[in-house]
């Protein structure tokens, strides 16, 4: 609380605290310096928190929430892929449950011509990351360092790691701090922290997949469509082809949760299987790729492309092809027996004749935490092997006794709460429930 | 931003936080543990600002501020005068340009039967401040330990006195906090901040003075209001008669503005004399003083024996008393000469003729900030004999070359600047201003 606190030029952090607390819009150069000083800390915790709550309680403009993220994005490096001539694309999720496209869609993406620079983060609260379930492949290397990482982008098209210290440092520092102090909850701040850390990947283009429904963070579709404009706006004001499919997580994505299960589940759609909501979205969410990665003309032959892709069985060599590089095992792909297999399984019966009219995702992911497939606490470390394979899903008829789920488990002294939790998730009813679609909305770029 | 951040048995700051970012009300309990904890240093000032801004923004109910207050007050102790049989009633001013009232209405009240515990601040901003006037009296001790203090009360009915350590260490705290975070300006903290002090003296009855105008904290008459009722409400339901007056702060109070210069002027009032406007306002609160300390059936009773105090001297010779029983020299009384005098004054003249329209009471007040008798910083030290003495208020003729004010200096180097602030501060005008009352409105407790 010293006078330090405050210095720094003409830039002083309690003016910036005390425009936005009064409603005002800060400037392109107030974002900056404010964003700069936090990042070399020579402005302290306690104001930016104060900050912080201003603009979740005051919003921002489209103007400021560029601003905001162009100064993340600066705080750190932004990758040069210039040397690499297809175009780079990428895909981010808001996150959910089951949801493992994105195992699917960089070697399938890349086998088509697209660079897929991905970098991941790992799962925290009911989602899964894609970190983890990467790592449930014996040997997989999430943290290769950025040469290895370009050597691995220009051999095979893709490669999938995870944040590196360079990229966006002031993300970290602020989302640490918003964590503790109440202020995640903006759609402005989770904007500029998704976009600055994709726009310092050195794309040319990103396809955005927001999630809305009972598993995601953003549970209402109003919520997910005043984000999915936010970063859409962002990604173009920034020079960047940007595209958001808002899409349905009110239910798991397709059948398997748990690390290992979501290998074996993705490693089925790129041969060609797999369930058909899962391989529905990876189509969808291929083909925008495709397209703004300029290999197809229109979203339509972009799905075409892909889904031919996934039949010939090129998208899962390629797939194999990254996980070698990337030091992995690729027997995996093969025989998933050699993935980690939990000890026990149980199934989870129906209580009663009818149809599954939800799923509600965010128990079924907590189920899956607690049978340590997940994490609480960022410091937890996850078991890769357990895990739930649903039966059923929303729309299925069940009959009394016949199984909903099964839970693979390590821990007997686990699995009580999550069985409960899972039959808590589990509405069944008389009539079939009303159809929902997978994909609910676009929100294109200019 | 490690986990102990947010524990402490089933309060988590981070709930706290959350919820009255969300429009909550919050319990006795939330906001009890919140301070307490905050006070112990269990949980850090990025949670606490992050809070203060969530109140800032979303106010707080009467019975949360009353909490919060509550909270405050019993982060330390509370002075317990029961030995004392007459009634204890303080007066508060929230700060202004001028105001000495306070070194008249404690002996006056005193003499008349009232027992007067006070506790004041320093001058910050372009504010000045009770403790600062005292000390320009050679010898007077404003640090008296509590001891000292209760018998000095017991004497002669009256002491003035510093903030202690032991009284609301939480108000220090968190007023440091909102200093440097933007989130000085809501009532309800103010309000909290104010009241948890007043109420630690061990009072029965409070009178507060809420000034409004351009040298007032609160320049709207409207948020002068608010906050006068809030303040009543607060003390009424700590189960305190309070009242407030909400009175003119458009321009200085009295005539002389500086440390010696104010207590020069205190005494005249003392001695039957003074300006009009301190005089009537003088009487008002003292008068609201005497009958809320139960020696005046009526408020017009207490203005009548104030008068009688004053003229009588009586008053005067209780605050000789008192300036004795805190080491100071009584000699100041009898001639002004001994206090400590600036070596230089200038005039300041006026540049046309015509009616005194305005005096802006924050660059009067800054004025005199920047010849040294006031403090821009807390660590500055304050110059006692410099200021300025104003030869016409408002609603006054004045001629080309007459002079509006003198001030009085010790650095030539500041009195340019200070010279121009007051001609700024100046409007004349060709005909005379509409009258302003000087008390505006009264807040009455239940």
């Amino acid at each position: 609380m010293s006078d330090s606190a405050s210095s720094a030029q003409t830039f002083r952090a309690i003016d910036v605290i005390r425009k936005k607390r009064d409603g005002g819009e800060l400037s392109r150069f107030e974002i900056g310096a404010l964003i700069a000083a936090y990042t070399q800390g020579s402005i302290p915790d306690y104001q930016v928190s104060a900050w912080l709550m201003a603009v979740v309680l005051r919003g921002m403009t489209r103007g400021e929430t560029a601003a905001l993220t162009d100064a993340m994005l600066r705080s750190g490096e932004v990758l040069d892929l210039s040397g690499i001539a297809a175009k780079k694309v990428d895909k981010h999720s808001t996150g959910g449950v089951g949801d493992k496209t994105s195992l699917v869609l960089a070697p399938l993406a890349a086998v088509a011509g697209v660079t897929v620079p991905m970098i991941s983060g790992r799962g925290l609260g009911h989602t899964g990351g894609t970190l983890d379930k990467l790592e449930a492949i014996p040997g997989f290397h999430v943290n290769l360092p950025v040469p290895e990482f370009r050597r691995v982008l220009e051999v095979c098209g893709c490669a999938m790691i995870g944040q590196t210290a360079e990229i966006a440092p002031a993300d970290r520092k602020l989302y640490a701090l918003r964590d503790v102090t109440g202020t995640v909850e903006s759609p402005y701040l989770i904007c500029a922290s998704i976009m600055s850390k994709k726009m310092a990947e050195g794309i040319d283009a990103l396809v955005l997949d927001v999630k809305t429904g009972s598993g995601a963070f953003m549970k209402s579709e109003k919520d997910a469509a005043f984000l999915a404009e936010l970063m859409v706006e962002t990604g173009e004001r920034m020079g960047k082809r940007t595209v958001a499919l808002i899409t349905d997580m009110d239910q798991p994505l397709g059948n398997m949760i748990g690390n290992a299960l979501e290998v074996v589940e993705a490693v089925d759609v790129l041969r060609g299987g797999g369930p058909q909501d899962l391989r529905d979205l990876c189509l969808e969410l291929a083909a925008w790729m495709l397209h703004l990665g300029g290999i197809s003309k229109t979203v339509a032959e972009g799905k075409q492309e892909s889904a031919k892709l996934l039949a010939s069985g090129k998208a899962l060599e390629r797939f194999r092809e990254m996980v070698e590089l990337q030091g992995g095992d690729p027997g995996v792909i093969d025989d998933p027996k050699t993935l980690p297999q939990a000890r026990h399984s149980q199934q989870v019966l129906s209580a009663k004749d009818g149809y599954i009219a939800s799923l509600q995702c965010e128990q079924v992911g907590t189920a899956c935490v607690i049978l340590g497939g997940g994490r609480e606490r960022k410091e937890d470390s996850v078991d890769p092997a357990v895990g739930i394979v649903l039966h059923r899903k929303v729309g299925d008829r069940v009959g009394v006794g016949e199984p909903i789920a099964t839970i693979y488990y390590n821990s007997g002294s686990r699995v009580e709460r999550a069985q409960q939790l899972l039959e808590e998730s589990c509405g069944i009813s008389d009539s079939p429930p009303s159809e929902k679609r997978l994909l609910i909305h676009r929100v294109i770029g200019n």
